[in-house]
């Protein structure tokens, strides 16, 4: 999940925003709907297609970067994977983006306390010189901080910007924490310094940088080399800098890849319904380089795929299209996500409802959604349903995931189905998402949600704009 | 720590092991004595000492491989930390060693399914050709699995070993654990096989592979290139050898440095008794590359040295004089704890008492001894002391720690103050392997004991063999 590109077009986002919650009065499903329901839930809790798909996807393609020979393979292994899923109108939607690649990274401590140092570059950082750059470091305990430093002061320097985020349940601390992986580079680079680094924005203590975006969209290069130490170094760095009275000198080696144009793609497939309209849900096939992309967000290809799947295997079609989405290059700026906008433009009015999985692999705890007022009512007889999976009522305020932002900017209707990150930000963009970390129980609760959520948003009788459906 | 060594050298050692517990009868301790442990475990609570000097090595020096230039660096600083700290007789005793050293190490699953793979080689591996080898992948689930293989099976072929270690407090699951590290290049290359891969002997499901020692004593080169993959790689080529049906091809790149001979030595400062009788205490200097030894042993030099240092606070000399050793080159194959039995043949007999720190920073929760039948009451007042520590009284087979064994195989007593190791291999031989691993309370319990337990052990009338102290 690419949250800071997600801020920036939530910015603009129009629509019904409200902070209402979901009440306890609604219409209800029929008899058989909730049934149907109870049923979804009965499978999604003993599905093994999620993890089957998990598996699969983080084993054989393993790392994903946008715009990679390996998102080639993914892309391959998408279509392949929903065809023997039995989805129909399986299709590779393709789009060109900007390609960055990390080629080498070093870091060490020359003097005055000689050792390496683990870092990973940010993405769309440049390159050094050949050979690196060697600087004092100057330590900068905020982004605040480095912000309110004279122009000019850090002339030949490198900066270091430190700060801890903290570990939420939704993931709250990430926003502030995030900040300074785009804007580190940006006010070091005014100030006159040669590459920029930063404490690794992520909740663990391990030897494990946290990779991300540096420049929001994807579109350029950033102005100055820069890159996350892992927190342990972080750590290290401002202890020797506090040992030696500020005065630390390292060498910053980093060599990059950069190509203005590539072509990515969204893949996708349905789950035809009996009306022309359509319910978007999804995950992002993209992954960051260092790990294999389970829990960002293989995991939330796996669960919409085993969901839509469990809705296409009930007797008789849906009354309305289940539109599964593997977004391509979410990470590096949301190309897959601003292309579907593009591509679909034409039936945005036919999306009833979008809704993107892509905060890890963590049972979820809470449905918001982002209805036209008249419809709140429609979410009601949702949350109810999904009681039965400890989930709580929440708010009518939903973010939707950022693959879908760009549709929810033009008015589509999006629920989040919210996911305990209170470990996701250990993993985030570090080699150490991988497959292990997912618990398969975890990923039933998810799917049976997803899975009763999407049937019967394809079932109630009108739209969630709080308007007319088309289909009425 | 290096059991691997230890264990081998432990078969050898000889002298009054037995399993009998430490009773609730004993000689007591004077008024004055009682006043004095406790206040040594009130001080000790509150030590800054240790977590200071742990601080300082692991910022300042890092990661410091036995026979390396940071190792150099280490013993320098050994000696200035101990004179600061008021040691008295402080100095190196240097000893000739190989060197082994790490240059570049790397792994990737070729086909069916590219990638990379986390991997660190073993110490002492030789080199792979340069450019690596490339070869299809054999798995074995176990150790047996692997030497029950048919002589000449693997030609052409790296052998994988698999197999989990179970995570326990006394870490005793590492006694079987290991035993891959060393046997599985053996094994594999009887049977023609050109590499060996192993499971990283940890707890943990990081991407952080696990080194060490792969040549017991470390003397020689192994006979094939050997590395560890990290937990979750391991898993990830299990799963490419299940979904590919056992055709998996790599390509592995191991360059090492090798050299005949190196300095190294043992940092050795005292607390002058009395007597000419001596007790022995301390860590090991060394630690692997990938991490800073915080853990590993970083812990120990501070624990033991800090410990000593309260003891030589108190007002008028010890009886027996605290000599802190912080060995070198205990990882790569006990080499300082070997010289330093060697170079003080002629005073082992004065030798009245020795304990190692090594097995990380977690409480200790219990007191082991290797005392002589004679002499097993005075464990009594002893483990009555430490009581308020929440430490047990534990059995008479205490194995002393890897740096005193071949000392105790020269009949000297030890004790053990044993640590929980539930998370200690989780770190061991990592790069995870940091100073925010260390809780600082958990230390402060670790240098209380240890002064408490030197200082009985100073004051007691009577040796621990079970004979008459030469001081009586």
């Amino acid at each position: 999940m690419s949250i800071l590109r997600s801020i920036s077009v939530l910015a603009i986002a129009i629509g019904f925003a409200s902070t209402s919650a979901i009440g306890q009065d609604g219409p209800s499903l029929t008899a058989g709907q909730a049934r149907t329901v109870d049923r979804l839930i009965d499978n999604g809790l003993e599905d093994d297609v999620a993890y089957d798909v998990l598996r699969s996807l983080t084993t054989e393609i393993g790392p994903r970067m946008g715009g990679s020979d390996n998102e080639v393979r993914a892309r391959d292994w998408g279509v392949a994977k929903l065809k023997k899923l039995g989805f129909k109108n399986v299709r590779i939607e393709t789009f060109e983006m900007p390609y960055w690649a990390r080629v080498s990274e070093s870091a060490e401590i020359l003097s005055p306390f000689p050792q390496a140092l683990t870092i990973t570059a940010l993405g769309q950082s440049p390159s050094t010189p050949e050979g690196g750059v060697t600087a004092e470091v100057v330590r900068f305990a905020t982004l605040l901080d480095l912000q309110a430093a004279p122009m000019g002061s850090l002339e030949g320097k490198i900066a270091f910007v430190d700060g801890d985020m903290a570990r939420t349940q939704d993931g709250s601390g990430y926003g502030l924490a995030v900040q300074k992986r785009s804007q580190a580079a940006v006010a070091a680079g005014e100030r006159g310094a040669m590459a920029a680094l930063i404490r690794s924005v992520g909740t663990d203590s391990h030897r494990m940088p946290h990779t991300g975006s540096s420049v929001r969209g994807g579109a350029t290069l950033g102005p100055i080399p820069s890159a996350a130490l892992s927190a342990p170094d972080a750590d290290q760095l401002a202890r020797a800098l506090d040992i030696a009275d500020g005065s630390v000198t390292i060498k910053l080696d980093i060599q990059v890849e950069w190509r203005e144009t590539t072509t990515s793609g969204n893949v996708i497939g349905e789950i035809p319904g009996a009306s022309d309209e359509i319910i978007v849900i999804g995950g992002h096939l993209d992954s960051w380089d260092l790990g294999t992309g389970a829990v960002d967000d293989g995991a939330g290809v796996a669960i919409t795929t085993a969901a839509a799947k469990l809705v296409g295997d009930l007797r008789g079609k849906p009354k309305r299209t289940i539109r599964v989405v593997m977004w391509g290059a979410e990470e590096v700026g949301l190309h897959g996500a601003r292309a579907y906008a593009e591509q679909h433009a034409d039936e945005i009015e036919r999306h009833v409802l979008a809704s993107e999985s892509d905060f890890g692999a963590g049972p979820i705890y809470q449905l918001d959604t982002l209805f036209g007022d008249a419809a709140l009512p429609k979410a009601t007889p949702m949350a109810n349903a999904l009681r039965r999976l400890s989930i709580a009522p929440g708010n009518n305020n939903a973010f939707g995931g950022p693959d879908v932002l760009p549709i929810k900017a033009l008015g589509v209707p999006v629920v989040t189905l919210r996911q305990s990150g209170w470990d996701y930000f250990d993993l985030h963009h570090t080699a150490d998402d991988t497959l292990d970390k997912v618990d398969i129980d975890d990923l039933r609760q998810n799917v049976a949600a997803w899975a009763a959520m999407i049937y019967m948003a394809s079932e109630m009788d009108g739209d969630f704009r709080g308007t007319e459906s088309a289909s009425e």
